[in-house]
């Protein structure tokens, strides 16, 4: 390929990549709207863990990008476009799920040229590897917006899925404790009070 | 209030705040998902353009922020809200609807701590004043995103609204070439093959 021809080449591998993404707002997720009317895609919540980012920012810890943990955030649902999404409170193969997603990422991030390709997938992987203080934050935030949106409608998934205080602990107070305790704390109690008082619990 | 329990309120503000943003969710914009399956509403629109401004960065003039235009695109539609989604091709109300914008920026970013509502109002202000090349960026990538989908599915609201390239050079056109001059003169040409091949030209 010629130098001329590079850049309309490199923008035709942008959008097409951009297109392919327009696929995760077809994505369902097992949390519904609060209004109750529809289950979530996984393109709007994108979007709305992204705004949550930006407003609870004064909830990370110093060190955090803010910025950069809202990057993390655009691209962290991408790879269910093919493996789709795990309900945090489903029976998951974890591993096998773990490798629908690496292949997602493969195959996807694939789609862009080549820097761009590297720069998503260390963003990606940082994500997915949550040690980092950016990816920690990242993480909290992405498991926070579903139970405040259970609280706010009667509970949502933890009745689909019979959630109890001890999976809530586990698999959303473990993370979201790490990256934003100050949440945790205040959320927490809600929890408690609202599944101690339900069937499901 | 006292010192001690303001942490608690402020939290709670920005929570209330995010839980008013899930109705974003459910307001429906003209365009339709490229696999033309049903309408796309505004937050997953608002999510696809912040990916549509990572990804183009390259497009962007050098002195433009990317997470700054970024931060724009992320809150450049929760006024629809309120005032819902103004069809590009559709026969509005300029007048009416901007001061229904304005009323439901004075609503919802008044749900925010002040230092939150004040900043977030600003990048709002600054996005639609369309001046600053952040701005100008950030508006450019809002109307890329429907003709590339548009190209994809056969036309979408090009043949609901029997759009003109003379529109699309006006509507379109004249601010993602101010944004990022690089695609337009990429997109048009594929825009113009398209209308001038469609009835609805």
């Amino acid at each position: 390929m010629s130098n001329r021809s590079e850049p309309a080449s490199r923008l035709e591998a942008q959008v097409a990549f951009l297109r392919e993404a327009d696929k995760l707002k077809s994505v369902l997720r097992a949390s519904r709207l609060i209004d109750g009317a529809r289950r979530e895609n996984s393109a709007e919540h994108s979007w709305h863990v992204m705004l949550y980012a930006l407003v609870l920012a004064d909830q990370a810890a110093p060190e955090v990008r803010i910025d950069r943990a809202i990057r993390m955030l655009l691209l962290h649902d991408l790879v269910e476009i093919d493996a789709g999404d795990a309900p945090i409170h489903g029976a998951v193969d974890h591993a096998a799920m773990a490798a629908k997603e690496i292949a997602a990422a493969d195959r996807l991030f694939a789609m862009l040229p080549n820097d761009q390709a590297q720069d998503f997938r260390a963003l990606w992987d940082e994500f997915e590897a949550a040690e980092t203080p950016d990816a920690l934050f990242a993480k909290s935030i992405d498991r926070i917006q579903t139970p405040v949106g259970n609280l706010a409608s009667g509970g949502g998934t933890w009745a689909d899925y019979n959630v109890t205080l001890d999976q809530m602990d586990t698999r959303v107070g473990i993370p979201v404790d790490k990256g934003t305790p100050g949440i945790w704390a205040w959320l927490r109690p809600q929890i408690k009070a609202f599944l101690g008082d339900s069937k499901t619990n």
